[in-house]
């Protein structure tokens, strides 16, 4: 069965600006983290030189974003109670956005990179929605 | 009961960069009109200079995301079957980012405003959600 | 004989930025939409690696700066009645910005793609000039 | 009698982007300073708190842009020779750039600084354009 | 005494690029941060309304780029002996990138938060330029 | 012996965004260079596909930030009487900003380039430095 987000309940959105405006939602490293993957499987795919240059160009913007919108989760959403209560928390998000980066996603085109990623960013997302929850 | 995003199947997920890699969701300019209408709120509950200042600082940028968001889909999403199938879709889009724009979320602090944007995200969301079970 | 725009009458200027200023200029996406046609000319006569990565960069960013320019006419500039007026409108700009986009600009080395992106400009800019005429 | 831009002969277009693609238009920074003078006047003519605020948002966006297209110009288009036949080139632009910064289109209201500003980058196209019929 | 950065040993750069480049240096987050405190300077200065305006705009900016130099330096320079070594580092930052933000430079005028930023990019200076003395 | 710039006297700093704030610093387009620099060395040094396509996209970045960088200083920090002090200043900024452009640093892929692009930097710094403590 599908569920398209738009059917999930409003409440659970939660501040990413800097007012703050109160509204986070990991969704957002999430979807730029797919388009990485899927830039990496159709790279895998094509040979054409510019396909693959145009490849490198897009995953190179979609993995910094990825960087970005995690980067905003840890210094604007989780508060000292938060990494007091989620000692790992730090070094959670130190790989998760090293695995964007040059070591990961921007430097290699392996899947299984793209892969580790997502599961990072997903063990972030479960522990961002239990402080919601709390 | 909340459902995270996280927990809805990933397979729902589709194209929103320009390869394209095929990864779109409506998800992001929902994010970023929320975003707006937090900011609204929180603009008419402070009246000091600072913070209004701020407020239409950041609502301008927030607002300027979700027309891109949208015209992202509009543009690279929606194809003419779409268009042939959803003869409204043009005109909806129209409206909706007009209402991100200097008719609606960039130039007023009208909460109602914030509220038509989002329901029209929702309106294209729906349709949006159709052609991918399709 | 050449006629430089600046000769042009300044009156004929019209808004682009969303506060909304008035000055629109559909000339904004053209100049973007002729760099786009250079540099594909330009890389189809040099193999040098170096260049032709660049060149492909450097076209990635002109043609998102095209469909920004356009997506600004069609959401900012454009109301209601000129819709009505030009019922072609909504197709008109949804095919400019496709033709600057993945199946187009961005993604072809083929002279004959920006050819027909700056024919749909011109067809957009004459109905432009044909609005601020009535 | 009005002429728009689409009417002028295209072999005037000219370099702009940096690879070079060899499409220069000195239009770019003058349709930004036209916006920039049209700001400055709706925000006189309007007291209201919140379209001030966006005004002076929108104004040093638009001002900045003034600054990047004109340095544009000046690093990429013009060269040794053009600066030895134009000795006061090099004097024009830095204070046509100061006159979109700080002491002019930024860091005031004043329509007459926005006309200055006008009237600077007109005495640089006239230049530009002569170079391009030598 | 004074001492330009120019006479300083150019050995001690180091990466701060995503290839990475291998040069990274935290003078960017402290002139940013510097910039910010500038700016704190002269709005308690001066009442104008637009001068109070532009400096509140310029500030935000100022404030992200401190922010994203910090978060830079956080996930690309320092990698996992170094968390070791200065097991106080993550919270250096976090706390850092916390006072560049809502709660700290963008969300204030009070120098005193200004000061303490600075005096956070200083801790983290000098465990960076110890770490590339080892 | 290494000398980091925390230990250089802070009173050095100053202007460099366009309240201004009055903190200037030629270290900003040096850095880019330097990290130009380093990107071409390591480009050289490895023949992967991918690793060269990338270090093109990020040294076109970083060599535009040395561009922006040195406009800033042009126009923003210096004045008339540095102008008349140093009268080949605008030939320096000039021909620094074009080496960072198509002609150098962004163009080629020469070690040679970039050490000439440093060394016009530092002739600008040792200027900057000197208008300071006049």
């Amino acid at each position: 069965m599908r569920l398209p987000r738009m059917l999930t309940p409003r409440t659970t959105a939660s501040a990413h600006c800097d007012l703050p405006c109160g509204v986070y939602d990991p969704a957002q490293a999430r979807i730029e983290a797919e388009s990485v993957k899927a830039i990496i499987e159709k790279y895998l795919a094509n040979e054409d030189f510019e396909f693959r240059t145009r490849s490198l160009i897009i995953k190179e913007q979609r993995a910094e974003l990825v960087k970005h919108h995690l980067w905003v989760l840890w210094t604007d959403y989780f508060k000292a109670p938060h990494f007091e209560k989620y000692p790992q928390l730090h070094q959670l998000f130190n790989e998760a956005t090293k695995l964007a980066g040059a070591a990961g996603a921007k430097g290699t085109t392996d899947p299984a990179k793209a892969d580790e990623l997502l599961a990072k960013i997903d063990e972030i997302a479960k522990i961002f929605w239990e402080t919601k929850q709390g």
